[in-house]
Formats: structure tokens, C-alpha cells, sequence
């Protein structure tokens, strides 16, 4: 087969651009024989031509010029890896405009202006291609597109930020405070000098956007998951939970019921047996759920330089052989004109639930609490109390069998306004996949 | 976007078959809704028209003449579903000859006969695609050749066939005997009532070939692996590698080495910690090594009706999309003309061993065994004896450090013919993934 040259623009040289450099420049032979694509950068843009990189460039291909990359007609695929979602979307529409295909690993700009930017796409009949901006290398964008598109999915359980898992992991695993785990986390460079992306789980629920457009074929407005971070979790309830059997993760979960799509991400409890709860440190991993295939799960690492330039160059792949423009075209979700996701009300969840109270030592206490879980149908399945902890103010942990969230909420107020309560309850969900 | 229409025949109305004419009756509609396109089934060909089976046909689809199928202009892809490599390799030629593409979930086809059938495929302009032969549902054909195709790929190890992966499960867990988990597997459904092709390692090396040859990018010869199935296990070294901190897997392995490429199937052992260690009763698994995206693992149910009928369909797809087309037509080790893979001869393996004597317990039995060790510079990281074994032949487990196989091949012949050896030397490899 002969070899296809493919004219690459590259805007924005940061770490992961640099990434991409270095695959390009490293595997191109690899590459040519693997797909018969000769991939070559033509352009390499940044507005800092100075800074120190990893990676060295030809002479001349480094330029702080889009027009010099809009007018380049040889070139058909452009990676936007600027990042934000001011100039990395107007850039993306100039390069749309200009008739070139986009590959960007931009999960923020996606979640937030994707109908624009995918309405444009349509328009100028091109596509954007995204592998790179949920989970970095680990190609769960294709294997919900392509691998699993015979199914019906029911539900999607992902831990999708490597830095919260880095952190819950150092605090499971080694009693290490939060501010601690934060602290080294940003040390070993897995987290950004301004982390409140990631520990507020927005960099989550912009993944989740994404991601659960592909598999339920319908928009998703980013504005309508419920999001909690990490930034507020207390050791005390990693370990709580622990000693009951439970892992806790930072979970991005979408799940289809009759009463509609619930999309959410929060620190969430999950049994230790089960395979997420295995994925530490840095990693991420999704598990989805569908009619046909039953459960599958996707576990590596979801970002950094080298895996989300993977990702990246398996997208200028597909956009080069064509495959990414035709399966664009037919993917609902993606600024098609289609139905929007019917959302399921955040109080109509039905999940298990761990509450921790802090309550008075004196008798009648468990009767006042029983009542007002009883009285709304929340049925306790495990309860915890260690002895000898001060009478002022003892923990107390329930663990509830599945509850409607309307229901639980009204309880956590009651039982906040208890004379016997000494602190604001904690109530952590606890989340069960569904059987294999 | 106007729905496509595809006309689709399916040959082979089995297990899969049934799973196929499932998906397309109940998800339909959700298919075009994801992808824009309409899939009819325009042909079941079958010999048997008589037996019952898990779902209805229109009258009048089902038929026993392949000629009709030939000769229909209309249908642009086939389904082979037959099974084994004679009749199914025929009807896969004259179908590609026909003009259709193929979709196949048939590993031993693909394995055995893959030159000839992918040569076949390229001479008539046609593809054949195959996620469904590799471990069923899960998308690891796609993310091989898709996700990961930046990368160089180091090394691959699966667990690949779910019904030895519920054996050996049932052996560790609850202690069965090798025969008996074989019969709960047939009673179950995992196992063929011929369970030869899984226990003996054979399916796993069928399906070693395909993926290898899609991950080195080079032509695979089936008898170039080394196969070693389950069938000899015995419970004492599931228990013994057990207290030493390691699960036994049957592992179909790939890796890259300057000696070349090794592969092989055998029993392992692998840390308890390992993500595939984790992965209990029929389902599989696959972790992977690139060099850019570092380590991703899929997971999921590796066979059965839905499954691999859910990968079919991901198939068919693709290739009414094109997308499978130009994929096959790029990929080199499928019947296009390119190098073949080197092989690492197998004594040039390096690895650490589990290894276990019977011995008779006397002075000076340590020092012949150390001796013989020693002098091929196989060093010792752990050994196990337990006390208040019979005297005559007592059971003694050494892990080594990593060693060449050839070598310690040479020592088990040695130790064998020890007078103070009591029987055959049983020798596990310890598989340990590269970091990260």
C-alpha cells in the first residue's frame, strides 16, 4: 500500500505538545508501517517562541503565526493543545472555518462550548476528534464510540482524574492528611499550581459531559451534573469507610433509569472488591454496563504528556484515514440535531448511603436517630461505634440499604437539628454497580 | 443525516448467531439513532433449519443455500459465525470472492489459515474484521490497532480464555480439584462438552496470534508459540504459590525483547497484586505496554452469546462505515506482504521460576539442589518447606531470581535424576509486567 502523506498543524507547544513532538519525531517509521501514514509536522505554533522544551524542532517550524497555518492549504489536520476555553475555541473555529479537521485532547472547551464548536464542525463539514480529552491514553472514547456501539448502555462508574485518585489513594493507604496528599501530589507533578480543577471535580464532570454524550447518543448539558470534589473528604471517613469494607473514590458516574440519565460526581464509596476500587495512585479506570457486552472496564493512565499524545496521534490516525470524519457525521450528542438527555432529578436517586453523626453519648440517642431515618423508609444495613471515645461527642456510622436521595437529605437536616447532634453529619454515597 | 441501509448475511445460526439476531431485533433503533445506520438481516444460512433456537425469524430468512447469499448484490457484508477452519475458511473465501466483506468471530480461522484468508480479502478489494474473535465483547482488536497505534508495544499479557480462568478460580478460592471445577465449568456453560481447545491452551494461542500480529505490526505463525494449557495443574502449586503471594493465571504473552519476540501460553504465577490477578471466574483480561501510553488494561466477559455478538455488531459497523476498509487495507501482518516476526527461541526466555521438588528428607539434600542451581547461576529469592511432612518426599517450593531457560531446563533435568528426588520437578514461570 502506498504511504499517504498527512500535513500536521500543531497549536500550542506545552507539555503535551511536546509529547506529541517527541512521538512523531521517535515512532514516525513505526507509525508508517503500522497505518501506511506519514505523518509530518508542518507547523508548530505558540506565542512563546523562548520557552525551554523537552523536544527540539527543525528550524522554522516553531511560529507565533495562525494566519501562516489557516492559509496553509496542504495542511488537514490541526491539534489544538492550547488548553482553556477562550482562545483554544476561537482558534478551533478559525481552523474548522479554514476546512481543516481538529484533534484536540480539550476536555474543558468540549464540555462547556461543545455544541458551538461541533455545530461548526457540521457546517464546514469537518470534524473534531477528542480520544485525547477524557481518561488521556486510555482509548475509552473509541471503545464507547466504536467497540461498544451495539448496546444499550445502562451505566458508566469512572475514577477520571488522576490527581484525586492520587490523593484519596495517599490517604487510604498511608493516613496521610488531604492538605498533605494535595501537597505531594503537586510536588511529583501530577497536579497543576492552581489544582481547584481537579480536587472541585470539574475536570470530572467535564469528562463525564463528554463521555456520557457518546454513550447515551444524546446532549449533555455540563451545567446539569451535580459535582462535589475531594477538597471537603475528612480522614475520618476514608477510614470509617475502610473498616467497613469500603474504598473511597472520586467517582464520575452516569446511570440510565426510568426516571431519567443521572450524571453526578462525588466522593463516592465503593466495595473493596471491586475492581475500581484496585486502581491507585495516578490511574484512572471506567467501568460501563451494557445490555449486550455486560460489564467492561478500561484502566490506564489518564494523563501526562507521553499517554494523552497517544491518544492524541491515534486521533490524527483516524482523522487521516478518513474513519473520524464519517463516524462524526453519524454520532449523535456531538452538535446533531437530537433530543437532550432527559435527566433524572437529583433528590429521585436511589443509592445506599454512609452517614456519620456525631452525637452525644446518652441513652435514648439511637431511638431519636432511628426514628427519623424509619419515619422516611431508610432502612439502616451496618451500623459502627467504637467504645471509648469521648461521651461529648462520639462518631456514629450507618450505613443505610438504597434510600431515595430526597428522602435522605430531609433526614440529614432532622437529624443536623437534633439537640444530641454535636456537628453537620456527613453522608457519603455508597455506590453499587450493578451485578456483573 | 440520512440513515444508511446495510443488508447483512448471517452464516452460522448458533450461539453467536442467535446473539447477533438478538441485538439487531431489540437495538435497532438505537443503532441508527448512534451511528445513522439501518442493519437488515437479509440472510440466515444455516444446514440445520430445524432446531429450536433462543429467538424468532421473519419466514422465509432462514435458508440453506450459500448460493443465494453469492449471488445477492445487495448484501454488502456477511457474517461468518460457522465455527472451525474448514467449511468456515471455504465459505469465508467464496464470500470475500463474492465481493462481501466478512465479519468473523472465528480465532481458530484467523490463527490457522489467517494468510490465506486475509490475502484473499486484499486480492478481491474486500476486509474481513474480527474484534469478535478476541476475547468476545471487550474491545482490545480496536484499542490494539486504533487506541494504542502511536505506540511501540513492549509486551502483552492476557488472560484470554474464560473457561481456564474459572477453573483455576475455583481451584485457588475453594480449593477444587482441577477435575471437578472442570465439570462445574461444562455444567455452567463456559466449557465445551470437548473442552480440549480451552484447557490445552489452545484457544489462548489462537488468540495470541491475532492480537500479536496486530500489536508487533508483524506476521504471526501459530506454531511458533508455545502452548501449555491447564490440564497438568495441580492443586498443591496453586496452594504453595498461593502462601507465597501469587495467583496462577493462565497467560497468553507477547513481549519484545532484543532476542526478539516471545510468545507463549502457560500457567503463571503472578503477584496477588496485579490487576490481573484480580480478574476471577470467566472473564478476561488484557494489559498492555506501549511506550508512550505506558500500561492500559481492558476488562471484560471474553465470550458467550452477547458478548461476542456485541463485538460482531461493532464489526458490522465499522465496516458499513468504510472505516473497516481502509483499516484492514493499512495493517501490516494480516496477509500484507511485510516482514515476519523474529522469534526469541524459547531457552533464551528470560524469567523468574516456581519451582517444586519432592525430595527425601535427609542432610545434604540442599546442598546437591543448591549446586546444581548455583552452577547455572540460578539464584534462589524464596524458598518453602513445611514441617511434619512424610519423611520419603517432602514437597519443597523455590522461587528463583530471573534467570535464561535453558538453564534452568538443564537443571530440572539434573534434578530429576537426583536419587534424593522423588518425583518429576514441577516448573512455573513467575511473570512479572514492566513497572507501570
Amino acid at each position: 500500500m502506498e504511504a499517504q502523506r498527512v500535513k500536521i498543524a500543531l497549536i500550542g507547544f506545552g507539555t503535551v505538545g511536546s509529547g506529541l513532538v517527541k512521538i512523531l519525531q521517535d515512532n514516525a517509521e513505526h507509525i508508517l508501517h503500522k497505518t501506511s501514514l506519514q505523518l509530518e509536522l508542518a507547523h508548530v505554533v505558540d506565542k512563546d517562541l523562548n520557552r525551554p522544551r523537552p523536544v527540539k524542532l527543525p528550524k522554522g517550524l516553531l511560529h507565533n503565526d495562525l494566519e501562516r497555518v489557516l492559509a496553509d492549504k496542504q495542511v488537514t489536520v490541526a491539534v489544538e493543545l492550547v488548553g482553556g476555553t477562550t482562545t483554544a475555541g476561537e482558534i478551533t473555529i478559525k481552523l474548522l472555518r479554514a476546512g481543516k479537521d481538529v484533534v484536540t485532547a480539550n476536555k474543558a472547551l468540549l464540555a462547556e462550548r461543545g455544541r458551538e464548536i461541533f455545530e461548526t464542525a457540521r457546517q464546514c463539514g469537518r470534524c473534531v476528534a477528542f480520544e485525547g480529552s477524557c481518561c488521556g491514553g486510555l482509548p475509552v472514547v473509541g471503545a464507547i464510540r466504536k467497540g461498544l456501539a451495539a448496546n444499550k448502555i445502562s451505566a458508566m462508574y469512572g475514577i477520571v482524574n488522576g490527581t484525586c485518585n492520587y490523593i484519596l489513594t495517599e490517604m487510604s493507604k498511608k493516613g496521610k492528611e488531604y492538605a498533605e496528599a494535595l501537597q505531594e501530589a503537586q510536588q511529583r507533578g501530577y497536579a497543576e499550581s492552581d489544582p481547584m480543577l481537579d480536587v472541585t471535580g470539574t475536570d470530572s464532570a467535564h469528562k463525564l459531559t463528554i463521555l456520557a454524550a457518546l454513550a447515551f447518543g444524546e446532549e449533555v448539558d455540563f451545567n446539569s451534573i451535580e459535582v462535589q470534589g475531594i477538597d471537603k473528604v475528612q480522614l475520618a471517613d476514608i477510614r470509617f469507610g475502610w473498616e467497613m469494607g469500603y474504598a473511597m473514590k472520586l467517582l464520575a458516574i452516569a446511570e440510565q433509569s426510568q426516571k431519567g440519565l443521572s450524571l453526578r460526581v462525588h466522593p463516592s464509596f465503593i466495595t473493596q472488591e471491586a475492581p475500581l476500587a484496585q486502581v491507585s495512585g495516578p490511574f484512572n479506570a471506567i467501568s460501563i454496563f451494557g445490555d449486550a457486552v455486560g460489564h467492561t472496564s478500561y484502566y490506564g493512565q489518564g494523563a501526562g504528556m507521553m499517554p494523552t499524545a497517544s491518544a492524541v496521534v491515534a486521533d490524527i490516525i483516524e482523522v487521516a484515514q478518513g474513519n473520524a470524519l464519517r463516524c462524526f457525521a453519524a454520532t449523535p450528542g456531538l452538535g446533531r440535531p437530537g433530543k437532550s438527555a432527559r435527566i433524572c432529578p437529583a433528590e429521585e436517586i436511589n443509592s445506599r448511603f454512609y452517614i456519620r453523626l456525631s452525637l452525644v453519648d446518652q441513652p435514648g440517642v439511637f431511638a431519636q436517630v432511628g426514628k427519623i431515618l424509619g419515619d422516611r423508609a431508610i432502612s439502616i444495613s451496618s451500623c459502627l461505634q467504637h467504645e471509648g471515645e469521648s461521651p461529648d461527642c462520639v462518631p456514629v456510622v450507618f450505613m443505610t440499604h438504597p434510600a431515595r436521595k430526597g428522602d435522605v437529605d430531609s433526614a440529614l437536616k432532622e437529624l443536623a437539628q437534633l439537640e444530641v447532634s454535636k456537628a453537620k453529619p456527613v453522608c457519603i454515597p455508597i455506590v453499587t454497580p450493578p451485578e456483573n
